[in-house]
């Protein structure tokens, strides 16, 4: 089944939409939002999983399913928390700046607590003041959870999880020294994200949802170009089912959490970083990585970051090539506030 | 004007409080639940002080209004950010691991991003499982802001302050070592914290709220004892207005948003770190203060953080010693799951 917030209101309208992405079903006669669906799921999911059948089926008034009329599926939410799960990313970075990764980051997730609040329309621009602070995208996947007790297990966690959908994370990289010198994380430099337009149980992934992960290649692109497809199922060092065991280790979750996985990163074939796609490597989804594999080969980087009018997108197809979360595509505006 | 959230349901039920908080008034036709009133200021700030109006005039049906009966005005919220505005305390923390505090502390304000899907209710107990985790609480005042765009001054931070209320932000003291030595801030360290019973629109704070600070004592006890009395506009180097902005210099905060002043803390009038309550200090409004202060004289800290069982109240009275949030009062439970 597949989940979408037409834009309207501060939570955005609940439809289902079909499984090609064409057409979509209001459903608020179910629940009038999404998170309204996750108060209630055990309710709401069966009512919802009929009407997607009968889209399917076409027997009720179907609407045709446009993205940039889309909110994220979450126009705001209780909880975002991120995860690192690609410890080969986080290996980078540390290497980039000439630290040493500790062991206990390949056992001990590594996760931050994000602004919720306010998430971006997947096609909205990123409202960016001011191009010296480093505007970068994250390609990421994300998993929507139910309630899930504190304390509870990998296996109550992957129970838990209600829907899968695509992220960019967009990262201020210039603030983010100081901020992480102040000792308290990430805060100014973690602004707005956007999730992808459509919101997939764990059922409709088919095969390619397995043990937690999500084995498909994440399909970044700058300015029309190809610049990643890693495999977020591949070097993922933490599942889904762990990084929502580790945030829920001390506290209760809500209904409606969203939790990161953080950038997704795979090795290069040799063991070493990735190689950039037009070498026939697998790239990056974001734009740090390749300024910190420049970091370490040429002593400074030489890829910028996102100016006014640059374009990232960011998609995931089936083995058949069709769009499953539909396209996150954001240009990058300036001195448009937004977020809310 | 004074409001708090009844419990029931995942968001409460929204009541309108006597100034002496001793009776209620039904205030779900004008909104449902006080996030519902904040997303709709606008309309439902004049109708809930009509209503406000007509409760001190007992021209309504009145409800007996018990603090045990409240939820956390808001049960779940968007955002929570905390900021760190006591630079008193956090130079203490510092000086008690030997570490100086950087000169940019003084004008660049310290700030978490919070959890903020569950709010323990403010008689609610903390759901600890692990006495060795190291529990404490933390006594705050914090505002609840409308929508506030991104890029916001001081002033205009001001204007958007709705509401202002108390906080305990409970804090896991043995984990924020091992957590901040990661880099990537607090998380599993900062569980559920609680909100007073009631928030408190600004005026009806008169000649106590001035310069976006909060001009009286916030009391503490612990176990029934005095444990800290200092004065939440004292040493307060951030005052809110310069709080929420900061919050909002990279991205918007939508309506509901919580933002915190962090441990209250004053110093000794003589400069020093403030004295216990028994010896005619204004004491601490934390554990960890005192434990601090214990460090730098003895080596090592005395004072136990909080068992199964113990008992934190914190509260704020006016020049008459009435209670004008009423009281979160939360005793140290066990094994139990909570904070959703």
């Amino acid at each position: 089944m597949k989940l979408a917030s037409l834009k309207g209101g501060r939570d955005g309208r609940l439809v289902v939409v079909s499984d090609d992405l064409h057409f979509c079903a209001d459903a608020t006669h179910i629940a009038p939002t999404l998170q309204a669906a996750l108060d209630d799921w055990e309710h709401a999911e069966p009512e919802l999983r009929n009407l997607a059948t009968d889209l399917q089926h076409e027997v009720i008034p179907m609407l045709r399913f446009r993205e940039h009329n889309a909110a994220s599926p979450l126009p705001r939410a209780f909880q975002w928390a991120d995860g690192s799960a690609y410890v080969n990313h986080v290996e980078l970075v540390r290497r980039a700046r000439g630290a040493e990764l500790p062991e206990s980051f390949w056992t001990d997730p590594l996760m931050y607590q994000g602004g919720s609040d306010g998430f971006l329309s997947p096609r909205d621009p990123i409202p960016l003041a001011d191009e010296a602070w480093g505007c970068d995208m994250e390609g990421e996947v994300a998993v929507i959870v139910g309630d899930v007790p504190q304390g509870a297990s990998r296996d109550e966690a992957l129970a838990a999880i209600r829907l899968v959908c695509l992220v960019n994370d967009v990262s201020l990289r210039n603030l983010i020294p100081g901020e992480l010198a102040k000792g308290f994380g990430f805060f100014q430099s973690k602004p707005a994200s956007a999730l992808s337009p459509v919101a997939v149980t764990p059922d409709a992934l088919g095969e390619a949802w397995k043990d937690g992960k999500l084995h498909l290649p994440l399909l970044v692109s700058l300015n029309g170009a190809d610049f990643g497809k890693a495999d977020a199922g591949v070097d993922m060092t933490f599942d889904f089912g762990t990084l929502v065991a580790h945030a829920a280790k001390t506290r209760a979750l809500s209904a409606g959490t969203i939790i990161g996985s953080g950038t997704v990163s795979n090795r290069d074939a040799d063991g070493g970083p990735g190689k950039p796609v037009k070498d026939g490597g697998l790239g990056y989804s974001c734009i740090a990585e390749v300024r910190m594999i420049e970091t370490i080969r040429d002593g400074q980087p030489s890829t910028p970051f996102m100016k006014g009018g640059d374009v990232v997108r960011i998609e995931m197809k089936d083995a058949h090539g069709h769009s499953i979360f539909g396209a996150i595509e954001q240009e990058v505006g300036s001195q448009e506030a937004g977020g809310a």
